[in-house]
C-alpha cells in the first residue's frame, strides 16, 4: 500500500477489516516489522482520536514517531506553483513534504477545507502535491472530501457488531451550529457502497433537501429526504452533519426535526448508533443514546487504532 | 492505586518516599512492567517540570507516552450534563475522557482552577468527571485544589536531607503578582499533615491575615501569622504565595515585608529553603537564597521524577 | 563534545564530516550507546528541519526524546540577574536550564535573535547561560548568531558531491521580503573558512555593499560585492539572504538583481545549489534551478540527520 487515501485503495473492505480484527486480538505480532522505521504525523488542523490512536497503532508496531504541528511548530505553506514568493507563505510544499519524506518512512497528513470554493478543495491540491513531493508512502488523517482511517473504523465497528449476515446501515444527517467539511460522510458512503458491492451491507442515505453528497461517493446507496422511512428496519444508524456540497459549504434552516433521539429509533431494528465524534450532546444526538446501551460511539473510537495498524502495516510489509 | 489526586490516595508517606528513593537509586529496574504500555499526558494549562519529569519517569518504566495539549492541539471541552451543546465547547468531558482511555493505559490530566467561583474550583467536577468516564487509573499533574506529584517530591526532598530524626517544616506565604492558587500550598498542608501524623515532621503554617487556607487541608499544623515567631527552629522553609481561600481569589495589601531573604532566615536551624517553582526572583524569595547553599530547588524539582516514577510503578503494579 | 556551538567546538572539519558518513552508512550502530539516556529539544522559536532530523538522529542513536515549545507548552524566561521579577517573565534562565538539565543527559536549545541590538543578540547572553546553567552538554539548535548544525550538513554534502579535490564555494546573499538574522550565513562562513584552513575548499563570500558580515566570521574568505565574477568556475553556490550586520537589521534597497537563477549560473563549473531552506521560491532562487538537476537543497536538508547524530554521538560517548 502506497496510500490510503481513499476506499480505492483497498482491494477488499471485508479482507482489510478481517486483518484489522486480527491486529486488534493480537496487537504486538509485528513489532520486528516497524523497527527503525519511522512515522511522521502532520497536522495542519487539531486532532485528538486521530493524533493519539495513529500514534498507538504505530507504537504497537514497533515504530517510531514524530509529531509535527505546521500551524504551530512549523510555518505556513505555499501550495501554488509559478508565483513570486514575498507573500506570508514562507515554505513550499514541494520542500517541505520532500524533507519530511526524507526523515520519515511513512507520513500522515491532517488538512481540512476551506468551505469557500469547492473545485479548489474537492481537487484535494494539498494532498495530492504533498504525496507527489514527499516520495513516501502517505496515510490521510483526514484530507478536504475524505476521512478514510475513521471509514475503515465504522466498518471494523460494524462487523463486530452486526446481528444479521447483511445489516442495514443509514447514514443520517443531524443539526449543527457550524458549517462542518462532507469529508466524514463522503468517505462513510464510499466506504459503505464498496461494503454493499461485497454484499457486507445494506446502504442508506437521508438527508433534508439541499444536503445531497457529490455522486462520486454515493453509487448505489439509496438516498432519502425522509428521516422515518429510511430508518425502518435499520441495524446501524451513523449520526453526522455535514453542509451543502451544491450550494458548497451553506447551511440551510431544516423546518423537520432531525436530531437523533430514541423516539426516531423506535422503526429500526434496535439500532445500534454510531458517529466519529466530536459529537454536539442534545443538538445532533440526544444524551439519551449516547449514555444508553446502542451507542457504539466509544467502541468505534476505540477502534480507530486497528485501523491505523493495519494500515500501516500493509505499508510497512511493502517498505521491505 | 486507582488515583492519585491527593493524599489519601497512600496508605503511608514514609512508605512510598522510601519506595521512591528505591527507584532513584535504580531507575530501570521495572522496564518489563511498562513494557506495551501507553501513557497519555493531557495539558489543559502550561506545564514544564511536570511535563518533562512524567514523560521521564514513563520512560524508566518502559512505558510509552503520548502528550496532548487540549487547549491547542484539541479543542474545548463542555463538563456539564443536560445542555445542549450548541455553544463554543466541541465535546462532552464524556467522550472525550472515555476515548482517552480506550488509548491508554494510564492518563495524566492537567487542569487548573479559574479562581471565579470558590464552589466550582473546590468540587473538581473536571478531574471526577475525566476520572469516572475515562475508566482507567488517573494522575493528577495538578488540579484546581491539589498538586500531589510537587507534594510527593517535597516529602522525599526532605527525607534526603533531613539533619533530625523529625524536622521542623514551615510553609511560609510569600508576595507575588498575580493571584494564583491554592494548590501546591493545599497540597503540602495535607501531606505534611499526614507527615506529622507518622512522626516524621513538626508542621507550621505562617500566612498574614485574610490568606488562611481551607481547614480541610490544614489539621494538626500550627497557624500563625507571624512568620518570624514560625521560623524560629526552622529546619526546613517551604516558600509559596497563594491567594485568599476565604475572599475567594482576592489579593490583599500585605504592609510588612513577607519576601523569605537570609535575614529572615537567621532565626532558623540552618534551615534548608524549598519552592515549587517556577520562582519570581527577588519577589518570593531572594536570589541570595535562590543562589547560596541551603537552596534545594533544583534537587527538589529533579526529584519529580522519582515522585511519578512511583506513582505509575504501583499503578502499573495493579493493572498487572 | 560538552557543546556543539560554533566550528571550534570541533577539531577537525573532515574528521567530523568522515565520522558523519560513517553514520549515514550504517545508522542503528551506535543503539546501545544513547540507552536510558534522554535529550530534550527546547525551542524557542518554531522549526521543521531542526526538529525532526534532530529527533530522528537520538532514535537512531537509541535515545528518548522530549519535545519543550517554551513559546506554548512553557512560559516566558527571564535571562537578567539582579531584577526583581514582578512583569510579564515566569521563570528564571537560571532555574528553568537547571531544571531541565536534570531530567536530560543532553539539551538542544534553538533561539532566535531580535535584530535589534547587535551587542545584546550577539553577545549570546541566553545559550550562554542556558550552558552555564543546565549542566549537561548542550546542541545549538540555531542560535542568535549561528546555525552549526547547518554548517555541518553542508560541509558533508559538499563532501558527498565534489568532483575536484579543493572544489570552489561561493555563498552568494539574495533578496528576501523579510530582515532575517545573519545566524546561517556566519555560521556557514566560519566553517568554510576553517575547511579552507584545512585544504577542503576554496571560500567566497558575494553580498552587495552594506551586507558584509563580521569580520570574525569571514577570517581567510574570498569577499566581493560582484556575484558575476565571485561566481566564475564555482563548484557550489550557497544561496541564503540576511540583513546588514553594520547597520544591525537593517534591509537596504539593492538595484542589481541578484536572485540566483540558471543564466547566472552560466559562468559556473556547473555549479551544484544549496540553500538551508525554508527557500521563498523565484525571489531568493528560481523554481528551475530548485525543480532542476542542480539542486541539492533536499539532499543538504536530509544530511541534517547525520549532523545531529554525529554530534549526539560524540556527546555520548564523554557521558559515558
Amino acid at each position: 500500500m502506497k496510500k490510503f487515501f481513499s476506499v480505492k485503495d483497498v482491494d477488499s473492505v471485508a479482507d482489510v477489516v478481517q486483518e484489522a480484527l486480527a491486529l486488534k486480538s493480537s496487537p504486538f505480532d509485528f513489532q520486528e516489522l516497524g523497527k527503525h522505521k519511522t512515522l511522521g504525523l502532520v497536522f495542519l488542523n487539531p486532532s485528538l482520536r486521530t493524533r493519539l490512536s495513529t500514534q498507538k497503532a504505530a507504537m504497537n508496531l514497533g515504530m517510531n514517531v514524530m509529531v509535527m504541528n505546521m500551524d504551530k511548530d512549523g510555518w505556513a505553506l505555499e501550495t501554488q506553483d509559478g508565483i513570486v514568493m514575498n507573500g506570508s507563505t514562507v515554505e513550499h510544499i514541494r520542500e517541505a513534504a520532500a524533507v519530511m519524506g526524507e526523515y520519515c518512512d511513512i507520513l500522515g497528513l491532517r488538512s481540512f477545507p476551506k468551505l469557500k470554493d469547492r473545485e479548489e478543495d474537492y481537487s484535494e491540491d494539498l494532498f495530492n502535491k504533498f504525496i507527489k513531493y514527499c516520495g513516501v508512502p502517505v496515510v490521510s488523517l483526514e484530507s478536504a472530501t475524505r476521512h478514510p482511517l475513521q471509514s475503515l473504523t465504522d466498518m471494523i465497528t460494524i462487523t463486530e457488531h452486526k446481528n444479521v449476515a447483511k445489516p442495514k446501515v443509514v447514514l443520517a444527517w443531524a443539526p449543527h451550529v457550524k458549517a462542518l467539511p462532507q469529508a466524514v460522510p463522503n468517505s462513510f458512503a464510499e466506504w459503505m457502497c464498496k461494503a454493499q458491492e461485497e454484499g457486507l451491507v445494506d446502504f442508506t442515505i437521508a438527508q433534508p433537501m439541499g444536503y445531497e453528497l457529490s455522486d462520486d461517493f454515493t453509487k448505489g446507496a439509496t438516498i432519502s429526504t425522509n428521516l422515518n422511512e429510511s430508518l425502518k428496519g435499520a441495524d446501524f444508524v451513523y449520526v453526522k452533519n455535514w453542509s451543502s456540497y451544491k450550494e458548497y459549504g451553506e447551511v440551510y434552516t431544516v423546518d423537520e426535526d432531525w436530531m437523533m433521539d430514541n423516539e426516531k429509533l423506535a422503526v429500526t431494528n434496535s439500532a445500534k448508533v454510531m458517529h466519529c465524534l466530536p459529537v454536539r450532546r442534545d443538538l445532533e444526538l440526544s444524551s439519551e443514546i449516547l449514555d444508553g446501551p446502542n451507542s457504539l460511539v466509544i467502541k468505534e473510537a476505540s477502534n480507530r487504532v486497528w485501523a491505523a495498524q493495519v494500515v500501516l502495516k500493509r505499508m510497512l510489509e511493502e517498505l521491505g
